[in-house]
């Protein structure tokens, strides 16, 4: 039984259809309904939740609280998975590579471009990636999406073709 | 073997979730999709586009355009299902009723609160009752959503709750 | 707000897989998990459950306990939706109409081709139409689905094409 | 762009229910149909039809068409995926181990304990963890499901709990 942290900070992934505005909002976290669909009886998964937030409205005392919410499990070994908006996950990530030494534990970025539960959405298949590279990938900051994982100084999001690819 | 029209004109029920955007808009039309997940054996469905359409943004034009579509089938007897908008759903049914006299068919309004296809959507089962409402109610103009019938004269929408009441 | 009473007998409807098994079986309920998933809010649905049994194997006995339940219903005008096997649906429902004289409510049954929640499901579908049709059709025993409502001296199913047909 | 050959035998994981016999079983493929719901920008899937078969009926002459494939894949070094029922998994996987020296891409096995599409079903879980491991493992030959990378003679299925566990 080994034990996986999944940080959760928002982003398109989470985000719900509001019936009242008749926006996409960043309203309640989703990630434990849907890690329910998944199948993990060999993993122990522990939900953190940081904030809610669209990415571009993430701050850098956000990503402080990240880091230090890494550094935490980091220091056991404990492989973990941020759930975060695309729009800003790359920056999230160098900032926590820049700041992390002798990591012992991969943390792997994931989000979505389409929020989870809605049609055509790829967040469960990004959950789903994310947490078997968390469990097989060395130690690292890694980006995980669309059955590819990038070190995090490898990628950028390209905005029209709504995915990340390698630079 | 009945035919039933099913008259197009966007609202909720249609819209789409833009990757670009980050919004849900009337992009495609998607009742097609969706009725092809339902049996209708003894039913022959016709579906008319008329527009794709938010229906706060819906003209009397528009409405011209939807009565006059509602004349030509109702003249042979045709039931007919109009997808809509909940905004004004209400405003184009009483405006339809107000200029169809001896109507011989029942013509049946619906929407849905969170767009087909999206977790905890309304939409298919909304679809579902008005085919079904389309079969078995007398001529007239109906509202049909969430196990409900409504004479269009009797009906408003409740925003907060987010669903129609009787009035 | 309106009180449906749902009989639930099992049937395909309510079929689960079992990974133990590999072969579908009536193990547990599943028409109320099922309800949860539709919008009723002007409508109290009252779930009865008296047996989960494949209808090939429904019994004389069986029968006389649905037509216990139905009466008692009956006698206060509430509309009933009784979910049941294919096999025999038509069977209970003549069985049903021979029996219950004056009938003040309609009695709809429904069940479907594939069990609810199984790709391509006719299920959700069934439920959705019959719980319209127990509102706003006239007293007497009917078979919903497929969008058909059939007086149950009119219907037989038809194997091969997998639905009920007109007689 | 990477290319991932996804070979398909059978099993659960591909079971469609049968509205003529009541049974699930291997009728159609499924997984090209199910591999369209993921995104996969950066791979080239390209499947293998081999056969459709309950893994207990695999004969030794089944297991050396899968050999056969999988030995022409792998000379070029592309890493494969095979879909196969869970009864004899192993056996598969131990009879390819065996036969298959100097292995210079990863073999994963992977399937399901309940069929694509049917609720709660694990397979397109499996599905997505066996493409991200075909991607990311060393060459040898593994089992890969519920967020869980065996190395295939360090797994056996438990039957009671319905998924593999570590021997």
């Amino acid at each position: 039984m080994r034990t996986i942290v999944v940080i959760c900070t928002g982003g398109t992934i989470e985000k719900v259809y509001s019936e009242q505005s008749g926006r996409v909002e960043n309203l309640d976290g989703k990630i434990d309904g849907y890690l329910r669909m998944l199948r993990l009886p060999e993993t122990r998964v522990v939900t953190v939740r940081l904030m809610n937030k669209d990415s571009l409205e993430m701050t850098d005392a956000d990503r402080e609280t990240v880091l230090e919410t890494v550094r935490e499990h980091a220091a056991g070994g404990t492989p973990m998975v941020i759930t975060h908006g695309t729009d800003t996950m790359t920056e999230t990530g160098l900032y926590l590579r820049d700041r992390l030494e002798g990591l012992r534990a991969p943390v792997v970025l994931t989000g979505a471009m389409t929020p989870l539960g809605f049609e055509r959405s790829d967040g469960l298949q990004n959950l789903t990636e994310s947490l078997l590279a968390a469990k097989i990938l060395a130690p690292g900051v890694w980006l995980a999406m669309h059955n590819e994982v990038f070190p995090i100084d490898k990628v950028r999001k390209d905005r029209e073709l709504a995915r990340f690819v390698w630079k």
